[in-house]
């Protein structure tokens, strides 16, 4: 393996983002007297996430930043919660807690480590605002942001991985997608790249992320630090 | 002037590039026995940049990469030095002379300075692989590498700067485009942003960079730790 590039899904994978969701709903919320399960929360505003961007992928409508995307999602969700009154200056702030997620214990040190080696892009679903602003949030510093904006459609559709190749003009063999997520992998392997999957199991609450991935992958890691590891023992070995 | 993000222009602008092509080709050529007048050799190479861009912006070609282009104006310029017999391999090490420009004196202090607080990004004409290895080479951190790539055409169409603030989420005035150039100042503003200029006497050689804008701007700096100063004097002030 002669990888040049990692390429990054985020949330779950970088970020943590039922935590992160549910501590910035009460942060915004709880001094306007609203109490709420908060995870409960972020669990449901997630589950909108997929259909949302399959009507983008199917061609249903054309292509809307994640940002829209997650703004619609909030609308849909906010009368299960009893928030159907709340301002729309309260719910585009609220939108705004997908730029404030927080790493994984290990970002800081597993990402710095691996920026050593690699150049590092975040090829996630993300619009390029968002994941900035999540960046500057957490102290992260990419190569590129990469992904579905520039792709022009949303992950797993082969475009975006084939998009983020072509940007840093790489062939597919010479990129690693990374990811908490199998689907994800497989379909970036179908287009010709490495894969790492990194168990976060975490991610979900119960019943949890993959602790293991379901399908073939290059590396399987326990976390960035451990990705890090791995990727050496691999250099040197060569 | 309520400003969050700032947009360089960067050949010229945040790197060397008459330098550093000099330098570079002397580097690889040198050795296989080859002087020229390099910084002769790089004046011409520069020379051919606006007309093949020109082909892009009127329509001519489809949209093609900077280092495309740099590679096709290259065997263009080769002749002219009888470089005609270099082979691919040494052409393309040679067009990768523009990855690894060097910055400005002041270019690190003052883009971690400006960095403290806005977000930051390249709005050139260089392709995302070109400027993500363009800033490892040179340890500049931007927040997302905007520019002609994203936008599919060149400066100064305003389809670029549009592109930049779109993507950053922002509304044109919240955005300044800084740059040694003023016809790009001059194309920005044209679309809302707010602009800086920065003195770069050492851009061109004789008869040198612009000493001072020739269009109006908001801020005419001697260089980007004067930026940085009169940034801050601006906000103290409101």
């Amino acid at each position: 393996m002669h990888i040049k590039a990692l390429f990054f899904d985020v949330f779950g994978t970088v970020v943590d983002w039922r935590g992160g969701i549910a501590r910035e709903a009460e942060r915004l919320l709880a001094p306007l007297g609203v109490q709420r399960d908060w995870l409960a929360f972020a669990d449901a505003w997630r589950a909108e996430y997929q259909p949302a961007m399959e009507e983008v992928r199917a061609g249903c409508i054309p292509f809307s930043k994640l940002d829209d995307l997650h703004r619609r999602n909030l609308d849909r969700i906010r009368p299960r919660f009893g928030l159907s009154d709340l301002g729309e200056e309260v719910c585009d702030a609220l939108n705004r807690a997908w730029h404030r997620l927080d790493l994984w214990p290990d970002g800081r040190d597993g990402l710095a480590r691996l920026r050593e080696r690699f150049l590092l892009a975040p090829v996630s679903n993300a619009n390029i605002g968002l994941m900035a602003r999540l960046s500057r949030h957490n102290g992260i510093t990419w190569d590129a942001i990469l992904g579905a904006e520039i792709a022009g459609d949303y992950k797993p559709k082969p475009r975006v991985y084939e998009a983020a190749c072509a940007a840093l003009d790489l062939e597919p063999g010479a990129c690693m997608m990374v990811a908490a997520h199998s689907y994800d992998l497989a379909a970036a392997a179908r287009c010709g790249l490495r894969t790492a999957h990194v168990a976060r199991p975490q991610e979900c609450g119960p019943p949890g992320g993959e602790t293991q991935p379901a399908v073939p992958v290059d590396v399987a890691a326990a976390d960035f630090v451990d990705l890090a590891d791995k990727l050496a023992a691999l250099a040197a070995s060569r």
